[in-house]
């Protein structure tokens, strides 16, 4: 039988949204997980010298790896080898060669719920088992030590999200800790999905490589470095693991786009421009946490990272897809719907991205108040 | 048991090639598929103007999807809709999207022998079995309508490549319609690989779309159109397969790079340039094809497509690994190991890429008559 993977729907929220903008209608695009902004300005100067001196034939640039892994160095005193990092098309298909180099069809892999709709139907595109883990506003909607300890048999492998996505929830550093002896000791094998690293609104999220050195490791361009649609990204694997790797990763998907690694080198010395961004973020998170009592909704669990609020709109409806698309239409407020995220709680639930400009959360804010006020409680 | 991949050994040569670049040597890149030239200059602008004007988030163009339908209206006479084309990094992972759309593990696909290393190692790391099948310079290295008729039991797909890798040899329109025929009667899937479409120097090639409306088509910027490195690719499928597709590419690799679907665009105005580059690989064919008595090579099978000659070398090595390896480094011409194409008889050929300037095919000529003169038979 051929896996049956549910589409994103998000992305026909998406689409809709762009038909009503085309009809010259006022969208303000909270549906997906990118900055609404460019990369940073050196990094697109570096691609127009790029574009007008190199014909980019297939290639994955050493400076890039090299770059990549001072980063464990400075940022989580981890000391890794170049030849560790491979350079991806982003953290999706970076996802599919993790899972795909460790584990054989029939594992496994535990991940949170609500978690990234990507781990539930990449495991099952690979024909690996997810077996969601209910976590609730009372665990920050994140697997604990104590739950993987709990579980019986103990699962083949685990995705760890931190920053989370849907909830931008942090694991802090002791959790992770926890986290790795637990798996150590029931031979759990760990991936660890770290794109919203470099997004966080308290402490600095850990990388679970501080504490799992045999851990895979997913990170991207597209959050931090605000550019998603160069397709860009990385995984870090354990030596043992280096040989396979590569042999899926020139076999399956050959190498990442030439520019994004020239562009992406260049990313990296423009801090103080990409920490503008995370101090937008910063602000329309605290304008929608604000706002949430005049929405009516509960505050459920103040995301620590990513651009995300995850609002419970449970006492509205169960059916958050049919309610994503009427706030769509009557406010021109575009959401993703929680059943992305959650097939079971889902339903009550919608995902709100603030990585747009202060001035559209403000317009979102003023356009949601009213709207949520008059919606008539579910029958 | 996780699927053990062999590695792709012409990044091997490729990397030792760049390594005694960097050591000053002279060094004649044919190792890898791909043009030396850059993208057209219309697509080396629109890129330009994209990279100052748009933010570049996660995109798929609806203009490229459309024009790539009229593509196949134009040339081939198939009506297409532009639904039916999903945008893919490159035909790499455009393959695993495909098959994983089409096949459930422990499905049977039947691949030419020689062939493209990826067919193997990619149905391999989807736990689908590749069936291998032989084919000689009698059969021009390309399954046949017979062969696949002959096969017992039926195998659930096969994988058509024309023009081929490593061989460039074509299939005729004639032949395509019976393997269609054979493919419908027996219930076998077919996937075609239609990249070098574009590259033919007899006859053009014909699409499977034209013979068999169910086939999957894998299709790329990385060749006729040179934008390699830019990492853009096609999957048309059929009409009953779309939303299984969809699900997939939104889950497993999100979108393709924003930057090259604009390009892209611009790439389809570039005809006259596009066939210049083909102009030159048709004059690089010439010679090298007229320069086999000199190398003491036989011809083995003309290439009608693509840009690479696949040259028995059988009465020098049993170990065309180490004799690229030697060639590379004693005259400076990087070239590919058979192994990667036919893990049988690929110990005893060589793949020339001449996807390089003229003047480069000649000076690789004048190094290589006396390097072979001098090797000693095999013993």
């Amino acid at each position: 039988m051929i896996a049956q993977i549910d589409p994103f729907h998000a992305i026909a929220i998406g689409v809709e949204a762009h038909r009503l903008e085309a009809q010259g209608r006022s969208i303000l695009h909270m549906e997906f997980g990118q900055p609404s902004t460019g990369a940073p300005s050196a990094a697109i100067a570096e691609a127009h010298r790029i574009l007008d001196s190199d014909p980019m034939g297939y290639w994955e640039s050493p400076a890039l790896k090299e770059r990549i892994a001072r980063l464990y160095a400075d940022r989580h005193g981890v000391a890794v080898k170049p030849e560790q990092i491979l350079l991806t098309c982003g953290a999706s298909p970076g996802l599919v060669l993790a899972l795909s180099c460790l584990f054989a069809p029939g594992a496994r892999v535990a991940t949170a719920r609500p978690g990234y709709v990507a781990y539930r139907n990449t495991l099952k595109a690979l024909y690996l088992e997810p077996v969601e883990v209910d976590c609730g506003p009372a665990e920050r909607y994140q697997i604990s030590a104590a739950a993987l300890e709990a579980m019986e048999p103990a699962p083949d492998g685990v995705i760890i999200a931190s920053p989370a996505n849907p909830t931008g929830t942090i694991i802090p550093a002791d959790e992770l800790a926890r986290i790795a002896q637990v798996c150590a000791r029931r031979g759990i094998r760990i991936v660890s999905d770290e794109i919203y690293h470099g997004l966080s609104y308290g402490e600095p999220a850990h990388s679970m490589l501080e504490f799992a050195p045999d851990a895979v490791v997913v990170n991207s361009f597209s959050k931090y470095f605000s550019m998603a649609g160069w397709r860009l990204g990385w995984v870090l694997f354990p030596p043992a693991l280096i040989d396979a790797a590569r042999a899926r990763m020139g076999n399956l998907f050959l190498t990442p786009p030439s520019l994004a690694q020239h562009a992406g080198l260049k990313a990296f010395d423009c801090v103080d421009e990409l920490d503008g961004h995370v101090a937008t973020y910063r602000r329309n998170r605290e304008l929608l946490l604000a706002a949430l009592p005049a929405l009516g909704l509960k505050e459920i669990a103040p995301p620590d990272g990513a651009f995300y609020i995850y609002a419970d709109v449970g006492h509205l409806t169960d059916d958050s897809l049919s309610f994503c698309q009427k706030l769509l239409e009557e406010t021109g407020v575009a959401t993703a719907p929680g059943i992305d995220f959650d097939p079971v709680d889902g339903r009550r639930h919608i995902r709100i991205s603030f990585a747009v400009s202060t001035d559209r959360v403000e317009e979102a804010i003023r356009r949601l108040i009213p709207w949520f006020k008059a919606q008539p409680a579910k029958k």
